[in-house]
């Protein structure tokens, strides 16, 4: 283990380690106006929703570690407490990109990047046209976390109104989450697309108690063959089969096959020696 | 556009359409005990970093949208105000699933997951062996957002030590993103993996002012090759070569194979039509 204590490293070497291994990070793309009606787009990876009901969303636009100086999403919004969120996928991630470069106060990012501006309803602030969802939000408070640079800004926000691009609904009206591709934020210049070739499913043990990993069978629990993640499978079944269990390898092989597929019912069945 | 007002919508469907939205998103694996010393050890992706000076993450142990009951994450930070989060990799993305059963009161979820109790050196939670980072916090504020269903709880916690598993280093001592293969919440029951197999990199613009899409030579502005990504990449060069430009289709393919490869310079120079 390498420990690291905060304080003792530099604000750019904590901010690689904490973004490296806190991620990925979805994007919000802020759209927000100042008094004067100046518009800015700006992305921001210290981002997530925080409640449902009211509906809630966090970002913080820091002071930059470099300079300790304030990002224009932050002036904007202590002016006019509206902003506008747009998710961002990989259609439009290279305009995004451009509109995180730090252009002059007063120029309009859209414009930069190529974005287009649609009148939001409930906000001052524009839509974004090509993001597959827009979330009007009205800000509830701004923490400030500091006042060195690398400090952040918390902007609580709640939506009033949300906007989904129809490309991405499937045939039940509900959002295709392969569908949208988004992409994420992770440490240095990483992104991640998040579509079927990375995406997996495992099933919620909501309804169900799962039996748990200390109540497996010895002769399951001490295997070889099976991983951390078989195990997590294999105990989260709610009644232990009766009977005694196999300890053979093949036995185990085989099993391990199953649940590849998700198939714990037939591991248990192949578990079984009587 | 589909347009949903929040409050038109019952809470569970505008859980559905915000987690599909806001997504992907980190996973905190929370160690907390009670006044007791009962550990208590659960999954949040409502979560993120949102500082790096002072280091500050956020979690929600929201209140449930089907009963409005309480997370014992939260009781036992109400009681004793420091975690350990561990970040969470493909590994054990299994193991996690089963510690988000809702056991009862006094369960410890580290025994029902097999995953392994260290012990921290500044928080009285244990640290989780398995996960390939722990961040020690102390709670400095817990913030309710609602009375009903749904709603948030936000834990502002502040990071004091950071521990690495020293396998997910590299040479020089970082930490690879590549190899961490941490895994996120999206919607309904999926997850993500973020390893090379959907990891890009997009240079940041900070030390450029790209000339913005607005400035792009109209023959590719208009161009029915580029999309929004190749006309991003495009903008994002610092001074507009001299000269005129060609309208050719086939030249834009052309330019277009190397923006695929992230070779800005050489797209330009074909562009070039004199």
């Amino acid at each position: 283990m390498k420990t690291i204590i905060p304080s003792d490293i530099s604000a750019l070497q904590l901010q690689q380690v904490m973004q490296t291994a806190i991620a990925p990070r979805p994007i919000a793309l802020a759209s927000t106006i100042n008094a004067k009606g100046e518009v800015n787009l700006s992305p921001f990876s210290f981002f997530n929703m925080f409640s449902t009901v009211p509906p809630v969303v966090i970002i913080s636009p820091s002071t930059r570690v470099r300079d300790n100086t304030t990002k224009h999403t932050l002036e904007n919004l202590k002016e006019v407490p509206e902003l506008v969120i747009g998710n961002v996928n990989f259609e439009i991630v290279q305009q995004v990109s451009l509109a995180s470069t730090e252009y002059e106060k007063g120029v309009n990012e859209f414009i930069k990047s190529g974005l287009t501006m649609r009148p939001a309803e409930l906000v001052k602030p524009p839509l974004i046209a090509e993001s597959p969802v827009n979330f009007e939000c009205k800000v509830m408070e701004i923490k400030s976390l500091g006042n060195l640079g690398g400090a952040g800004n918390l902007v609580i926000a709640e939506i009033f109104k949300i906007h989904i691009n129809e490309k991405y609904l499937d045939e039940a009206g509900n959002l295709n989450q392969k569908k949208l591709d988004l992409v994420a934020r992770l440490g240095s210049n990483f992104y991640s697309r998040n579509n079927e070739s990375n995406i997996f499913e495992v099933p919620k043990p909501l309804v169900t108690k799962g039996i748990g990993y200390e109540r497996l069978p010895e002769p399951i629990r001490k295997s070889d063959v099976f991983t951390g993640n078989d195990l997590g499978m294999l105990a989260n079944i709610e009644i232990l089969p009766t009977g005694s269990f196999s300890s053979e390898k093949e036995v185990h092989l085989l099993a391990q096959n199953y649940l590849k597929n998700n198939e714990i019912e037939n591991a248990w069945k192949v578990l079984k020696s009587d």
